[in-house]
């Protein structure tokens, strides 16, 4: 899989993408991340992309011919599933989305910055608009990074025990239960015995039960979707 | 504000904050962040602070010990409004979370990762769990620095203009209007007409109706909402 970010801050992106689950995915050659500054696709002085909004109004806007350049110098090299765009009013970012897209060879996603992008951009070269949540970001960067780890931890070889996507919060869903680890006692705090009982089906009878009920309780919403 | 926020990979968050708003907030010195490794709080030998879940079962949970003596080293320095724990199965983050979050002294955020913290330290420790969405991440470190940028953002005197975030999508559970810039027109695409006219209220009600029928069209639960 490869994904390239289109960002007027590609040094924001930096360490993300260099620690733990995603630095080992590109080590691996699972997965080819790239970022592209939109300032080294403009011609403007000061390498200027963006502008004031039409009609007035506070926040500056993403220009479409950067964009043009940038998205058209990447099309003219290889095909693309997606050509993405962050912005809170996409499709909100689920589970099933993830894995979806976890699927796909190539995606370009255009990070916003200040008010976001010209709308033309959005109408003319966007195949797929996605939030990460109902607020709003300083820009899409660390929305982009969002959906690189929830899609590249579920390719395949990228965590060392793949059972372990399997079990997450949202892939049946079902909350996961709780967890717990040694000591079995802590000032006074107890493991529930079930768990130190070796009894593995009853063990598994007792996740199942606090999975459902935890969703009953926080997430009776899940619940409906099934 | 003073936002702690305790993880067993600091050198991940490092460029979000060292980048674009957060950086010009910290600057400031309207807002202090401040990193915790939690290996620096075992004496565990080779710094472990993770073991394996009890009943068995993939991926590790962060140990209860060592959160516990970060948590109350920092407690022993100032009082906190909220210790939050970053966490698929928390209540949802929205705009009003932000909103409010904003206006709180000092904060905790501790970020899960693997299979998450040992159950005891939601339990005892926790009085407010975030979820940024329903998806899965590879850690909770990614999830923190969203809640940062999402409330810092709101601070007054971060956003250069104040009345920018004022007129975000979700503000009024409305999804924001498009915007246009220059040029106005682009390889034959146009911007609308009402926006190059200088026609002040014409323009605003245009953009009241852009921003209502978007809702309408994508979002039409937040409307119920009000």
């Amino acid at each position: 899989m490869r994904i390239d970010i289109i960002t007027v801050l590609p040094e924001l992106l930096k360490s993300p993408f260099e620690a733990s689950i995603l630095k080992r995915a590109i080590e691996k050659g699972l997965v080819e991340v790239h970022m592209h500054n939109l300032r080294d696709y403009t011609d403007k002085s000061y390498n200027q992309v963006d502008d004031y909004q039409f009609g007035g109004g506070a926040g500056m806007v993403l220009m479409i011919e950067p964009i043009d350049k940038c998205i058209s110098a990447l099309k003219a090299e290889r095909d693309y599933d997606e050509i993405i765009y962050m912005t809170p009013d996409g499709e909100t970012l689920n589970q099933k989305t993830a894995n979806t897209l976890s699927l796909v060879e190539n995606i370009i996603i255009l990070c916003g910055h200040y008010k976001g992008v010209d709308q033309r951009v959005r109408d003319a070269f966007i195949t797929k608009e996605i939030s990460i949540g109902d607020y709003v970001l300083s820009g899409g960067e660390l929305a982009a990074a969002i959906v690189c780890d929830s899609v590249i931890r579920l390719i395949p070889g990228v965590l060392s025990n793949e059972t372990s996507a399997l079990t997450d919060t949202f892939q049946d869903n079902l909350l996961a239960p709780p967890v717990y680890t040694r000591p079995s006692e802590y000032k006074g705090l107890k493991v529930p015995e079930v768990l130190l009982s070796g009894n593995f089906p009853k063990i598994e009878e007792w996740r199942e039960n606090e999975a459902y009920n935890r969703t009953k309780r926080l997430r009776p919403d899940l619940l409906k979707d099934q």
